[in-house]
């Protein structure tokens, strides 16, 4: 699984720490188009993606779906604000092709912490950097229009624009499928 | 100071690994309106609030102002891409009033880090939860209007919304000073 070479990029796991924490993980084969978490349920786990791409969407009252984020290839994902509090999730994840999964549950993750302390580092940094990419995205929301946005997005993450619909880019980007169109044939 | 108080919410320091901490804070008081990084300039501290009130923001290629966040008592600020990467900052920081607040410099981050790692699990927690206040203000962007998040921050953060001017909360929610207006007055 390349999680083992991802956590090694930030801290050394000796054997039988690793070995432990193998019996904490899960890997999945999940075929394309799967919902893993419904808006409104508790989320429960935390993904690794191991292989494949996902989306978290939410919808609003009106029926209006917005892409929170994707996930692809060594990304975690999960609607960290539900699974930290245990809360119903203001997103639905769903796999956008079939995908690899390293699961970890919320108990789990709290027995790894506590039992491996070390995996403080590795989780500090991935929601540091996780952080800095959704201040990034704020700031990009208020102080960019859609046209720099787009362009922004498809230099910063090719493989994700390889993989999504126009649809899915432009209700990420919050606007409609036709006004993307428009600003790609300009 | 109230840092230490907010440390012992979430780990537990012995008073030599206390002693060693305190050589790498400083307390500083700092006047109002006084600008703590002006963007384009590195980012070089992460700055926890013990008092008083700050405010980050971006100023875009046509001059138009945008506050990214804000930040009150026990809250911890600081351009955290230009911090993290030791790049030019793409936010300036300013204080609102008068604060006392405790400077944590890139490197003696890095040594704390290294000398206590205990530390790390006091990062992670709150870097875990600034990526969640970040997702959630992007979900709440995408999918609100401008009358439901001008509401939900004042129901949210009620000790901010008292300290600032109706121009920095426009600049906060993205929309004109007149337009903010029209919605109170609604």
């Amino acid at each position: 699984m390349s999680i083992y070479t991802n956590i090694a990029n930030h801290i050394a796991l000796n054997p039988s720490e690793r070995e432990y924490l193998d019996t904490k993980l899960r890997l999945k084969h999940i075929p394309k188009k799967t919902m893993l978490l419904e808006q409104g349920e508790v989320a429960k786990k935390f993904y690794y993606v191991d292989q494949g791409s996902l989306r978290a969407f939410n919808t609003n009252t009106k029926g209006k779906e917005s892409t929170i984020m994707f996930a692809m290839k060594d990304w975690w994902i999960t609607d960290m604000y539900a699974f930290m509090n245990q809360k119903p999730a203001l997103v639905s994840i769903e796999t956008l092709e079939k995908c690899a999964l390293v699961e970890l549950d919320f108990k789990a993750m709290e027995s790894v912490l506590d039992k491996l302390p070390k995996l403080e580092r590795y989780f500090r940094i991935l929601f540091q950097r996780a952080y800095v990419r959704e201040q990034l995205r704020v700031l990009d929301n208020i102080s960019s229009d859609v046209e720099q946005r787009y362009f922004r997005f498809i230099e910063k993450y090719p493989d994700v624009s390889r993989k999504i619909t126009q649809k899915q880019l432009a209700s990420y980007l919050g606007v409609t499928p036709e006004f993307l169109s428009q600003i790609k044939n300009k």
